[in-house]
């Protein structure tokens, strides 16, 4: 395909045409087809259903150390349940504390209770007159929302396919002791579904903050969430606890993970992992902040799943039903796309998004066309803290949701208006025809 | 029987040594009761193992308005689990959001939230330099823990059979703006199981805050959990949202409740009831901090009980199991102490608890001793702001876990331990001889 920036003045018009035409078709359809969030498809969800038969009124009710689950006590989470997190994160189940069902909530409690109690006995960020964090992006919206929530400035790194830009990274976190923590979503990435490189993972072990408290914020959100069944398909990843501890920094990191999008969203189990220190403290202010968290739905989760073997293979039919959605929408992005200069997007083994550039100052533009015709998006400038894509570009594709049909519908209309879009900013910017 | 303030020299030392014989026969039965913590017993968790036959692999898991419990959506519950907790609490279902499994968690958020956020744009509570709340005590030593967990300066206010000293509150309240809430149980109190009388609820409502931000922690964590059937035994309460609203004080309240002691202990529903304004602040707070709650379990609680018929045939059932325990407690303690001035107790309607006032200065000996002979009662001190009862005289006294025969073999020994801390406290008291 030619290259949109090769097109002369009159292909260009010519092409705006044709496209404004296909475009009034397409809102002439009046669809209502949604790629915005994350969320599993009812079929995944289906798929998990007979984790409601494995408690009923004649089960055991009592965890394998003796505790009756219906009942107070055990504040950090059955043993078992701590096993199955840490085998979802590869990491060990002393270093594991289980939650709710939110990680998401887990990552507010733990900026929260830094900015009014401190990490491990360091001032209170609240009472420090500059708190910074690091934002790798583009990103996920609500990690940021949480940093912004708290009043804490965000600076932004970019990204790479191997993980976030590490020089800037190791620059900053040891010039700047304000700098007290860093966002990251290290496998399958949200949005681009990057992983990141073992040398990037040891560049993060080995930091040398100029801050005590500096605390790695990573969110293995989509630590078993492959694409593809093929091993040299499924990304891989340096395990960060040990290799902080190697680099002599054990206590650098806090793992988060959950089972939202492997059994339920939002009816799942979340977990944290971190060093015994770490542990101690948030235990310290658990004791204060709870009774502790549903132990039926994490024995339910565990009789479910029984082991990790049985989330792999659970894992490997929610892929059998993703990849082909996946796969429909690269299909469109490539036929329409490519050679075009126009776009560019990723293509990933796993987690839940497709990360598309668009030509600069063109996302905004391309979300609301898909919204007129029917699709809507993820609003341009989510994936960047604040909201501010500063040049215009990022769009997160989830592909996940919709029924697959409705997915190349909504992809068809996607690369119009993204050809659309890059029309008539060439024209503006080129031939200074306004749209 | 004779009081023991009467009983002479003589009298006081033979019974003494009586006393220490009967301890000795008790120490070396090595027994291992607990009346320490406010816990269901399993035969009412028992009761409820049918809740987990509600949901199954073939159960639809929609919600009255079309929500797909098992995904993604609705932060602030399940409009039939709002109906629910708002039955519970006597309030309309539109005051009400619904949380996770414990209301302790909500009490935590509220007050974490207004030390960094402030409650409706008044001043975070972390950028003043006094924060204050009221404490009724004796009282829930949890509520004691969250506010010293935040530096907040307790000020122990006295209960009475009608609720806190209310010419106290309200001239503190009125006359210190650094006064920013009060801890309440208003029904069934913890420990006495006293319910606040009708002009004490008014008194509340008609308060004049000094503080604007100042809110009425309203703990109603036994609402429906009477120990008798007949409508005259049971405690009747004001609701107090709508008292406050007609007091023009509409925004002065957040009530808490859960189904922690209706379902299961940790696994149940919890939420708060509050003005639309209030609720519009937290929920948002709750946007950034979660991606919602367990909307599964909600749903299961709505369709185990229906409706509030449901839940209070089901407490009637609780009730059933718990009275003949408070009922041997109070047989003893009425058999073995009443008329010899060395303890007063409470006999309450409802609730977990039965508080009892030992002699001033025994209190700690009375649990030492019990400890001693194998039972293990709640700490003396908990009840108050600091863990310091300032009489040394009040123990809280759980009988709802224990078996019958277990609780009157524990209730003996503890009415044997707080006559021999008595005795000992007589003899040097009056007649000068160290125990």
């Amino acid at each position: 395909m030619k290259a949109y920036r090769n097109l002369s003045k009159e292909e260009l018009l010519s092409l705006k045409a044709r496209l404004e035409k296909e475009f009034e078709e397409a809102k002439g359809k009046g669809l209502k087809l949604d790629m915005s969030r994350g969320k599993p498809s009812v079929a995944q969800l289906d798929m998990g259903m007979d984790i409601f038969d494995v408690l009923n009124s004649g089960s055991g009710m009592t965890s394998l150390e003796g505790v009756d689950v219906r009942n107070y006590g055990v504040l950090d989470g059955l043993t078992e349940a701590k096993h199955m997190m840490a085998d979802i994160m590869g990491v060990s189940a002393e270093n594991v504390i289980v939650y709710g069902n939110a990680s998401l909530n887990i990552m507010y409690d733990a900026v929260s209770s830094a900015m009014t109690h401190g990490v491990m006995g360091c001032t209170p960020w609240c009472k420090l007159d500059k708190v910074k964090f690091l934002c790798p992006a583009p990103g996920y919206d609500r990690h940021f929302s949480i940093t912004q929530h708290f009043g804490i400035e965000m600076i932004t790194v970019p990204m790479t396919p191997q993980g976030p830009d590490m020089d800037m990274v190791e620059k900053l976190v040891a010039e700047d002791a304000s700098i007290k923590g860093i966002w990251c979503v290290p496998k399958y990435s949200n949005p681009q579904g990057y992983t990141y490189s073992d040398r990037t993972v040891r560049r993060f072990a080995n930091l040398k903050p100029a801050a005590k408290d500096f605390r790695i914020f990573w969110d293995n959100a989509y630590s078993v969430h492959h694409l593809y069944d093929e091993e040299e398909r499924q990304d891989k990843i340096l395990e960060i606890l040990s290799e902080c501890e190697k680099a002599g920094n054990p206590d650098m990191v806090y793992e988060f993970a959950s089972t939202s999008k492997i059994s339920f969203s939002g009816a799942g189990v979340a977990a944290i992992a971190s060093s015994k220190k770490n542990l101690d403290c948030i235990r310290k202010t658990l004791t204060i902040q709870t009774i502790g968290y549903d132990k039926i739905n994490q024995l339910r989760h565990v009789r479910y799943f029984k082991d990790f073997d049985g989330i792999k293979a659970h894992m490997r039919k929610h892929a059998a039903l993703m990849r082909p959605k996946f796969e429909a929408v690269l299909k469109v992005l490539e036929r329409e796309l490519s050679g075009t200069g126009i776009g560019e997007w990723t293509r990933p083994n796993g987690g839940y998004f497709i990360s598309f550039e668009a030509m600069e100052g063109c996302a905004k533009a391309i979300v609301g066309k898909c919204k007129e015709a029917g699709v809507t998006l993820t609003g341009a400038g989510a994936t960047y803290p604040y909201g501010e894509d500063p040049r215009d570009s990022n769009i997160r594709i989830a592909p996940t949701y919709p029924a697959p049909e409705e997915l190349a519908l909504a992809t068809d209309i996607f690369v119009l208006c993204v050809k659309l879009a890059a029309v008539e900013k060439l024209l503006e910017q080129v031939w200074g025809i306004a749209a």
